[in-house]
């Protein structure tokens, strides 16, 4: 399963470009992709006409903005004709789904330049429609004709992690107050506001357990990185960042047809893969960005991806080994929880976040001595993972 | 611009499975999925856990059918889980986008076995919200915004073509009869009726001088290939067709940014690209399925891929040329006039055409000695254009 072999190149990252993500009442989808596409190639040295592809991941341009065609649209607006440019849709994992097909492209020697970039604008929309809109990603025939939404899907996977595993109201807060604590530090940061765990149980309920501060935002942005082959990176940066992993698996989009709802079957397969595939094990990952969406999934990543047993995930957070300054600090962007969730751009923008970690620009958020860095991003209620190990040696 | 170099490996096609295309009242977008991709992987003779990677293409099905995330849903529905799958999406040529990512896949040595499938379901909605969807493959914030819709947009190109060129009313109508013609031996076409030039100009005037048999229906239906490294393609088929050139490149999104309405400049560069890759000219070219959302769209493909000169598309038509039986049939499927054009499955369905053709498998359809063909698949109004070259030779 999965791949064969080495692929014939390493693969470089040269150049990342980010919006500022929130409620961007003045800025467009083409607005947003133009600032993230035009800071990244500006950043990675090297002119627009010499990118080959570009790969862009938009979850629902459709139901958000009516508007399809979005890979043509960011070649289009970004002033890439008549470079390829390709739309990859995988609900929330889409930019990482975009640059693994960017990874593949460059690593099978076909590729030197190539585009990725994830956008979304989610605001142009009444909350409640944004809310279907996203249930898009669920199962039509069976969550969604039933009336579930996506707070809905995660209460019920949460309600039976605490009823498994004793996993706490309070432990799953932990996380929400950490991610926001991240995220002062972060300039990008859809919210920059300190919050405590009283403040998160004591939020509006959304579904049961979950609460308000257990969710991320529905925000806009957009994040675009330049890819290379390792060996032209040099001449474009001092510090690239290697992709020395691209791993994704997949996984029923209902949660009733799971093996087991307190896990994410395609993180532990896309994992598996990823760790193999960078001769790596969880214990050498210092930094990560992993897919916190509700609080719930970020307790059920920690244990999915290895960095501590099933179902203590919730102990693990109350250990404080993941926050700033612990062995091994998560979301230290703020997380989807606090960063801010545009869909379509999510994946690629917690790539950034690792890239400036390991070279050393991530200011006050920065974890001293990082070098590997892994990304894991959930499509769906886990329909998609698609998993990127980082590191700033080759 | 484009590639560097030779892939690493030759890639073969050695499976196909398609539904019928047709206002399919009975089937969802999934049982349309599971049809197509059973019956390819079927006809490759493998088993469904060989395959190492999914590609769908689909264009809206969140505008369709309410349902976004469709690669995970593709992999779910095969019973592929925990495959990694990838949705596509380049409006009109989405699944021809989903071919070329599965053939840079295959290529580059990472993957051997990738099924590749294109699906949409349009008859869902009431025929306008049709036409809105498919709208979104055009630019919402200028062409859609201004209330223009796909007939409307191809009747401007037309219009221009007939002042420039002297293209007549007649020329355009007998590509709509020539590809009803050939519809008639295809059991898989939507429509199978032999229709004559008086029919079409005499019918329902939808954007002048386009009327309603100048343009292509709003189809239901499922298109699969299996895709395999050549060197392992005779191990399951005696007729393997290989992928000679996978060329993808884009344009404006909205008309009035072009250099000229009556070109497709994506077509012009990536039939360049094509051409070179496979070391061929138009004039090598033995069959050919061109992109005929509307009549005109015919005549336009047959100047920009060099089949004729530019400006002469109609009288190319009116040569008989690209009748069965003419130098260079073109659409003996139907086309998307009349096999029908289920937008995210159109790309893969005409590839399965020139499967056919040059496998001797054509039946009624069959061009007596086919061993190259040419498959033209465009997004939109040309805003993504990808093109494939088929070979029964290695």
């Amino acid at each position: 399963m999965f791949e064969n072999t080495r692929p014939r190149r390493d693969v470089a990252i040269i150049g990342t470009g980010c919006t500022k993500f929130g409620e961007l009442w003045d800025k467009s989808l083409r607005d947003l992709v133009v600032e993230a596409g035009v800071k990244a190639v500006e950043d990675a040295g090297i002119y627009g006409k010499e990118l080959q592809l570009v790969v862009g991941g938009n979850m629902s341009g459709g139901l958000f903005i009516g508007q399809e065609h979005t890979g043509a649209l960011f070649a289009d607006y970004l002033g890439l004709n008549h470079v390829p440019s390709i739309r990859a849709e995988a609900a929330c994992a889409s930019s990482s789904v975009a640059l693994r097909i960017g990874y593949i492209a460059v690593a099978s020697g076909l590729y030197d330049y190539v585009a990725i970039g994830g956008a979304e604008k989610m605001t142009d929309v009444y909350g409640p429609h944004a809310t279907t809109a996203l249930a898009s990603a669920m199962d039509q025939e069976t969550e969604a004709y039933c009336g579930s939404t996506f707070p809905g899907v995660y209460a019920l996977m949460a309600k039976r992690h605490m009823h498994e595993y004793g996993t706490t109201r309070e432990q799953m807060a932990k996380v929400a107050v950490k991610n926001h604590e991240n995220a002062l530090h972060n300039p990008i940061a859809h919210f920059q506001r300190k919050i405590t765990v009283e403040d998160v149980i004591s939020s509006q309920l959304v579904a049961d357990p979950l609460r308000l501060l257990d969710c991320s935002p529905i925000s806009d942005g957009a994040a675009a990185v330049i890819l290379a082959p390792a060996d032209l990176a040099k001449k474009h940066t001092d510090s690239p960042v290697y992709i020395k992993a691209s791993a994704q698996a997949s996984d029923s989009l209902s949660l009733f047809s799971r093996r087991d709802i307190c896990t994410l079957d395609a993180t532990l397969f896309a994992a598996k893969h990823a760790y193999e595939q960078a001769k790596l094990t969880p214990k050498d990952i210092h930094v990560a960005e992993v897919h916190d969406c509700f609080t719930i999934s970020e307790l059920i990543a920690y244990e999915d991806l290895g960095l501590c047993k099933k179902g203590e995930g919730g102990k693990f957070m109350e250990s404080g080994q993941t926050l700033l300054g612990g062995n091994i600090p998560i979301n230290t962007s703020g997380g989807l929880k606090a960063k801010g969730h545009p869909v379509g751009a999510t994946g690629v923008a917690q790539v950034i976040e690792l890239v400036q970690q390991l070279t050393g620009k991530a200011g006050k958020r920065q974890v001293s001595g990082a070098e590997i860095g892994l990304a894991h991003n959930v499509g769906g209620s886990g329909a998609t993972v698609a998993i990127h190990i980082l590191s700033n040696k080759i």
